[in-house]
């Protein structure tokens, strides 16, 4: 890297150019069990434009661009594995604009998820996707990021309606308009929902909001097995009934949480609820789920009706990472993720239990099973490289299971480095197409390189 | 084009190759205003496979490739412009596999929506995307469709999983897989979907399928103006109603679909609505928007409980194209269609409203209003091309309003050739980012060449 570029970074940018190592640790570090990969300068710009400007440099130096949000990612995706420059988009924290009436806001990338809820919090509206961490929207676009909310209401392919971006040389662009569908031209919002950087720099993004339901009821039901409490799930969703969140936790995963967030439930396999609605609809929605859950041994079910009660309720689910933790003091976690049409689901469960049972790991498993899709989280010895491979042939496992179910590598957490090998037996011959694409896009592969696609150089 | 590829296509094909003229003039011609452009070469493939050697056989020659399903563009979007291989997927009409327990389906791309719905019949399932025409699964991926029932199951960027296509150089990829959601790699799914065939060549489907409803009800509803019916449209959405349609036809739509299909209604601006879900919910969806409509002067609801009734409202509705047709004999029908953030759709409406009685061509107004999403239908002399140069005037200075409320050029008809000279003012610079993806994925320019992207070759 030359001395130039960060001269002509610091013109441009003053004091929001850092080579400081403890800030360049701090943004080559995820939440992930990958290795830290410390950019070479972190650069904090205020506009689109600055990203712009910033791009350009560093596209003329053939320095490597890697956009970071809350540093959240679960794949190793923010990594500079090549170095170059850190493009830290926190500060780029407005709510540009709330249009009320189309149920819909616009905002710059760094507004995370609960910033953007708090500011509506007067409007009756909205913000439904929850991937647990408290992302960035830009982030979340990039990595097409879902979580408790998406079987009712979506993942962020289907709640983003544009973004504006920067592409590899600099050009600034905006990749489509607020209305609610177009049939104009190549979907180039959905092109950079879900690549991580790789393509361009997401710098604003419109999403769509919803109105607050009239009613919201939450409730926790345990069952005698994960298989029951999956196809329990399985009956609900096929059956139409438009829950807004079904989340599985397994036993260790309630155990753990009971621990942590001192909840008063049993530590058996459970199914966390939430119905959105009319007062009417919520009632229909429960007393059905009710009854399915019945069917399936399920026990009664215990209301969080009332706000606080309701946030307790998901606070612990949002925890189980740090609650999984728990069990294992000085553990690592390492927490990967695939998605199964729910036909599936119970099979792919089960089978992936199985072989952590017939290791010698712990590991806890949660799901957002109503869209089919559930985490491992495999807690490791850092000391112990051996249970690193152990997880990962475990993985590999659960991928090609998934994979051979007609199902998906991540359903939520990205490809990043973690998942990079997955993606020839996902997509065969259309893993060249990707490559195309970025070749087309990015042809000097400055654009977080070595994410998603493996290359060479 | 060269003897030889005849020649080849007819050992491949044997008889399923056609270059008799009532053949290639049927090829050539769409729904639209747009002039007749046969191809020189109609092929009748039967497996994907097949669709493959056409195309390594077509570009060989560099010869243009365009694929047809049932004809039903409204703009142009199957013309062979520049001469070259028409691909019938009509031979290609097997439902492959229904997953009911997934609640998707996979099918080849010449399968039409009505023929999908006949076949899931006894299931319990349907497929609700319904543009009105009976078009192909494959078709309507291509232009990205949606029509009446997508302000509540969204269009076909929501609903298909993923495709099977072939690309330029006769490559057979498939985009994705059958899981609800992924984070894996670059979204080749959307990527195919709405690109009007010029980056490659679908041959299978898969789309998602939904229980059909508990209780279904309509009901029509008259209005004193469109300002009403949009302003009372408005209102339900962004309350958070499930409608599962609202359409809206203007005062000249309605009087032309009472003489058509012999409809008991009055000739004033009216919205179509139809409920779905549970019989408590489809209740109280229906009592809250008559509280809504009446507090913008509408009228009694006239509800149509029973199948048939329902059927006879929806067929009259589809038929509006005819019954505008039926109002001038002898008239050619100009559709188009525009889409913005519904805040300005009563706006959008009005001003466009304007400009036809400025003028002095006939025109009737339809819109899936819920989406924000309108049509004009001109019924022009087709001896009178001034009509055809006024009509162009009125589509011009209606897209140019859409697109400065932050609209769209096309809600749902696409691109084709008729509205290719409006992209560079939707997208501006992204325009640029559309070609490069179509030079990457199709150098030689034979996709449906002339279409989406105007060409200068």
């Amino acid at each position: 890297m030359s001395d130039s570029l960060l001269q002509e970074l610091r013109t441009l940018l003053g004091d929001r150019v850092s080579v400081a190592d403890a800030v360049r640790a701090h943004h080559g570090k995820d939440e992930s069990h990958h290795p830290t990969a410390p950019p070479d300068i972190v650069v904090f710009p205020d506009s689109s434009e600055e990203v712009s400007t910033i791009v350009r440099l560093c596209a003329e130096d053939r320095v490597p661009i890697i956009p970071f949000g809350a540093g959240t990612s679960l794949e190793g995706g923010i990594g500079a594995i090549r170095g170059g420059v850190c493009i830290d988009m926190t500060g780029m924290n407005q709510i540009i604009q709330v249009n009320a009436d189309d149920l819909d806001v616009t905002v710059e990338a760094g507004v995370t998820r609960k910033q953007l809820n708090g500011h509506l919090r007067d409007t009756g509206l909205f913000f439904p996707i929850d991937p647990g961490a408290d992302a960035t929207l830009g982030g979340m676009a990039s990595t097409r990021a879902s979580g408790t909310n998406a079987v009712r209401y979506g993942t962020m392919r289907e709640n983003v309606l544009n973004v504006k971006a920067v592409l590899a040389d600099g050009r600034l662009i905006q990749s489509g308009r607020r209305a609610r569908k177009s049939a104009a031209g190549y979907d180039l919002t959905r092109m950079f929902v879900g690549a991580e950087g790789t393509l361009g720099v997401i710098t604003e993004v419109t999403v769509r909001l919803y109105g607050v339901p009239e009613a919201i009821s939450a409730a926790v039901c345990g069952f005698p097995s994960i298989e029951d409490a999956v196809r329990c799930c399985m009956l609900t969703i096929q059956s139409g009934i438009p829950v807004a969140r079904v989340e599985l936790l397994d036993a260790a995963q309630m155990q753990a949480c009971i621990q942590y967030s001192s909840l008063d439930y049993d530590p058996v396999p459970t199914l966390f609820f939430e119905f959105h609605g009319s007062a009417v609809s919520v009632q229909e929605q429960a007393t059905t789920v009710q009854e399915i859950a019945a069917d399936f041994g399920g026990g009664n079910f215990r209301w969080a009706d009332k706000t606080e009660d309701r946030n307790k309720l998901w606070q612990a689910r949002h925890d189980a990472l740090y609650a999984a933790l728990a069990l294992k003091p000085g553990a690592k976690a390492w927490s990967t993720d695939v998605c199964v049409p729910i036909s599936g689901l119970a099979e792919c469960i089960e089978e992936t239990r199985s072989d952590i049972e017939a290791s010698s790991l712990m590991a806890t498993m949660v799901g957002h099973v109503g869209d089919g899709n559930f985490h491992v989280i495999f807690l490791l010895d850092p000391d112990r490289p051996q249970e690193f491979a152990e997880a990962q042939k475990i993985n590999d496992r659960m991928v090609s299971r998934a994979i051979a179910m007609d199902g998906t590598c991540t359903g939520e957490h990205g490809v990043g480095i973690g998942k990079q090998h997955c993606l020839e037996l996902e997509f065969g011959e259309a893993l060249a197409v990707m490559r195309t694409l970025k070749q087309a896009l990015d042809p000097l592969n400055l654009m977080n390189p070595g994410k998603i696609l493996q290359s060479s150089d």
